[in-house]
């Protein structure tokens, strides 16, 4: 992590500033993607585990002291299952009357109160390149600059589809530090093309959400006011509020060192789950059975 | 499938002998592997779908009518959910105090009769490397057989704690196809060495069950004898039943064109998933994928 070597003087200018990140959001309401952090993983050092339980690692090992998730009506037993040793910690938020992503994110508000807190999604698994856990990279960037922080992944121009994306600018002499000017859920080419252009990146690559944030209390009045102004049946995005949130706050976002997978999408598990098989302990294991698949196998049986 | 281009009579044999099957039961009540149907798997063309979705097309593919699947107490609503289009069609058996493996294939004689059936486990991918499907495959040799049949899969020596494994003789002038002599459930190297060695077999592999049977009534009078004199707190497994079955009647074993991947094992999902989609219309997007995560990917992070 560069940026860390280039500010000697962290610790000082945390306690300072005084933002320290304790609590926790994970969304796990979306209606089609709400069996995700069910699902069965292998984590690097080889346990079978849930997808829930790998994000709460990733949430812990970042210091977070309270974790609530927000999931549908019902799903209580399944999901306390799911988190194994970490259940009894946990606040579940049962969403009824579901109207969106940014919904979910404001039925926290009474549990996160005034601080600043990280908001991970279910849907996503995160592997981190660095000794350093994605979630925790991102605490101390959002710490050490005392502001919110959203991770994000330069990502190709065929993929906007599937996430929000933001336009910005690069921090001086901070590495893969970003200065967020606007937001946009899942933009079109020519729309990021217009207004997320983004100085350094490589040519059809836009900075697009890693599905972590940190954020400061003042994102649910921004959402309270869209989901009042909400369409009947229309669904109410976080991209929206976090665009707004840009135009009146230093709010910034940073490349981490890591990748996240969106389980969610087509092959997006297998992808994941190779990705952690193949950066730990049974990688060897991995890449022999891996090649032995590709010679067995026939293009079409 | 050689032994069907060896056959050039079956219709008509088929007609003579007159066993059909056209029910089949799906066993889902195991302890620790219970959610595993209900794991997200990309098909052959890609579509997303559950475990158990897959287990039932490979059932209906082969001309199975009518299907029960035996399940904990309680998970109904999510494996009819998990069993999507095809829920209208399944019977669900609860298994209350269960009683081990062989317990739940008990629970199905009322739906069963006396009518041959298809057995599958629900921890189980099967990937054919024909056109036609292994449950097929497997129904067409007892069919032209008349006589039970267990799907097997010549296996190495380090994977007999997994699995019932099998010792009988080669059919001549029958490729891949074995009249089972005996069965034994998880046997240790020294016990298969002594009693499980088939002629013709490479070195330090065996014969082990595929977790596919086509059985006839007989069995349950078998399982219900040993479930009599079960010690309390064990568990019955199938394959004493099975052996007693081989020790009394005609029983054959048959290595089928395809490969049975355990999702239940550690790394099961991912190898049968890569198996799927290697085999499938997806080849060249899941090779792309695999070399670039490989390329990026470092041992130790």
């Amino acid at each position: 992590m560069l940026w860390q070597r280039r500010q000697p003087s962290d610790a000082h200018r945390k306690q300072d500033l005084g933002m320290r990140v304790r609590k926790a959001i994970i969304t796990a309401a979306g209606v089609d993607r709400t069996q995700l952090p069910l699902q069965t993983v292998v984590d690097r050092v080889g346990r079978v585990r849930t997808a829930l339980d790998l994000l709460i690692d990733e949430v812990v090992a970042a210091g977070i002291e309270e974790i609530a998730v927000v999931i549908r009506p019902g799903l209580k037993p399944d999901f306390k299952q799911a988190a194994t040793d970490h259940a009894a910690t946990l606040e579940f938020i049962e969403q009824d009357h579901p109207r969106g992503y940014g919904d979910a994110v404001l039925r926290t508000r009474a549990f996160v109160g005034n601080a600043p807190f990280l908001h991970l999604v279910h849907d996503h698994l995160y592997v981190s390149r660095s000794r350093v856990a994605c979630a925790k990279q991102l605490i101390d960037i959002a710490e050490r600059e005392n502001c919110a922080v959203s991770a994000i992944q330069a990502t190709r121009e065929n993929q906007l589809a599937y996430f929000g994306a933001i336009g910005g600018i690069p921090i001086p002499r901070q590495s893969r530090l970003y200065e967020i000017r606007t937001v946009i859920e899942k933009p079109t080419p020519t729309e990021a093309e217009q207004k997320l252009m983004v100085a350094g990146q490589r040519a059809g690559h836009y900075l697009c959400l890693f599905g972590m944030h940190v954020l400061t209390s003042e994102i649910f009045d921004l959402l309270q006011h869209d989901l009042e102004r909400l369409p009947a049946g229309a669904s109410l995005n976080l991209s929206g509020a976090l665009a707004q949130f840009a135009s009146s706050h230093r709010y910034l976002a940073a490349e981490l060192e890591g990748v996240r997978y969106d389980i969610g999408e087509k092959y997006g598990l297998l992808i994941a789950q190779l990705a952690i098989a193949l950066s730990g302990d049974d990688r060897d294991r991995i890449l022999t059975e891996m090649l032995e698949l590709v010679a067995k196998s026939s293009p079409h049986a």
